[in-house]
């Protein structure tokens, strides 16, 4: 038996549920996970409350990245063995697998083999962050060492990961925070400069920062009404990837500025470089040799046990985190 | 003597004033144009009330689109002769040039043949419309027969350039237009539908033409509060460009949406293409051959006389016409 979690109607975090279930062998291109730790996303909490890019079908698992060691592999399935240490990356639909459990099926084509020097707890707290920004900037953005990067909401986990990875290019990161709280810690974590946009003004800021240029490339979960400062900081002919949409309110800009800047702007999901195998396995590596070379590493805020996933989730909807949180189980 | 238009302060179209020059004779890379017909272009108008992209030195000329005879060339321009019928292209500033005038200095850069089969004034209406639609559907969306394009403010010039164009390429235009006045003129202009905005729901619609798929290709000089529509009426990876901004209000759209149909989002202006003489060359051979195998033809609202020239902006302005404003000189 394993004690695994679901919700039978979408809402805040009490709707979370424990559950034994005896999970059956893995089936073709499945394995089978003795889960040990759990990282925790935002996605996650949109779809338990029904809000995100993917309609929940109920009752509904949840959960896409856990590191653990494999108990079970389906009959077709080479590229792994019992005990191998392993990690899942986000390449499924919740709707299909859901990692939060003790014991769990995922699909190999989303498993990756464990890096060796880190614990599960930091395992489960790397790939979503780091394939995620691999896919906006290396994919994307094809991003340069003369580059200039804002990232707003930059203390969150992808936030982080972002300010790493374009260190790791040589390219220069400009975090964005509301208030002047987490200035240092942002700076300590790597920011070349940080805004703070309750008390700066964003696009002087940024063209003070840039001599005039601006930035090429902005990496916003947010939208919002600030949408419209975001694209009057680029240089012309820049890209903005939106990955979120934390702001309540509906993105506003100037359509003018559009023809101004003739700036791209783009929806961005790790979707399309996880969910395609050769895409995934690049990202994998590249993320492999910054974690072996030290320049990405995992940040983690902090660890809860299993029996806290419904304080867990509470914790990061209150959205005073700096960087991951993780759940040992 | 020539008579041109000039302007010293930006606002109204009373601005605008006659004035009586010596032209000179061209310089390296110009030519001098006696002038039959200008077109008129709400670029012209923008710059005029000093809301253009670029920001006007004053005093100032005005006028992109001009059809005429050359009546001398500069010292190294070896492609045009006196007495040859020319039209200009939208490739230079009018901070250097300005063609609103009975004899006007062009870059050579910008000069290209007359079609031979039609009149002046035709020949002023045709170059900023398809140049742009060239440039938006041909090298921007790539399009292909399969497509649906959405065209907001279809009525207008370039919005009738992109019914023509996307008919040549075989795919389908859906206009959207704000009241049913011009409904039947846009099924006659070669409209596949016509989606009347103030009395239809546009994403409604769009979903039961595209049998659920949405639109690949939106093209749209509008903004404000309904861009939030246009993008919940898109197909998923499909292309926004936006090449004016007509509304007063702020663009308003929902985030979420970018991450659920992955859109594309850019400015688009004209300069890349008629700008870049390999392009440039490209699309003038390609309207060419769309003229002259009739799939696409001049729309000519109202023509004027050159004295009529504030009445003309007046006109322009009052956003009623059904295609081109043209002046005969």
């Amino acid at each position: 038996m394993s004690r695994v979690i679901e919700f039978s109607s979408t809402g805040g975090p009490e709707v979370l549920e424990f559950k034994d279930i005896e999970v059956p062998l893995p089936g073709p291109g499945e394995v089978r996970i003795r889960v040990k730790a759990l990282g925790l996303n935002r996605a996650e909490s949109m779809w338990r409350t029904g809000e995100y890019i993917e309609e929940v079908k109920l009752p509904a698992r949840l959960g896409y990245e856990a590191a653990g060691l494999i108990d079970a592999v389906g009959p077709d399935v080479t590229r792994f063995a019992v005990g191998d240490a392993v990690n899942t990356v986000p390449a499924f639909s919740q709707n299909q697998y859901g990692m939060y459990g003790e014991q769990v099926l995922a699909p190999a084509s989303a498993v990756v083999k464990h890096p060796p020097t880190l614990s599960f707890e930091e395992a489960a707290s790397i790939w979503m962050m780091f394939v995620t920004v691999y896919g906006a900037f290396i994919e994307a953005a094809k991003l340069q060492a003369d580059d200039v990067v804002l990232i707003p909401a930059a203390s969150s986990s992808v936030g982080l990961a972002a300010i790493q990875l374009v260190n790791m290019v040589g390219a220069m990161p400009v975090a964005l925070t509301r208030t002047s709280a987490k200035r240092q810690q942002l700076l300590d974590a790597g920011a070349a400069a940080v805004i703070v946009t309750d008390e700066q003004d964003l696009v002087a800021e940024v063209m003070r920062l840039t001599h005039g240029a601006g930035a090429r490339v902005v990496f916003d979960p947010v939208g919002g009404p600030s949408l419209g400062k975001l694209i009057k900081a680029m240089k012309t002919g820049g890209i903005l990837l939106a990955y979120g949409a934390l702001s309540d309110e509906p993105a506003q800009f100037s359509y003018l500025d559009l023809l101004i800047k003739l700036p791209t702007i783009v929806g961005y999901t790790i979707w399309n470089t996880s969910g395609d195998p050769v895409r995934q396995k690049a990202a994998v590596e590249f993320i492999t040799a910054g974690l072996a070379s030290g320049a990405l590493k995992p940040v983690i805020d902090k660890t809860f046990g299993f029996d806290e996933i419904v304080e867990a989730h509470r914790y990061l909807e209150a959205n005073n985190q700096f960087g991951k949180i993780v759940v040992s189980v």
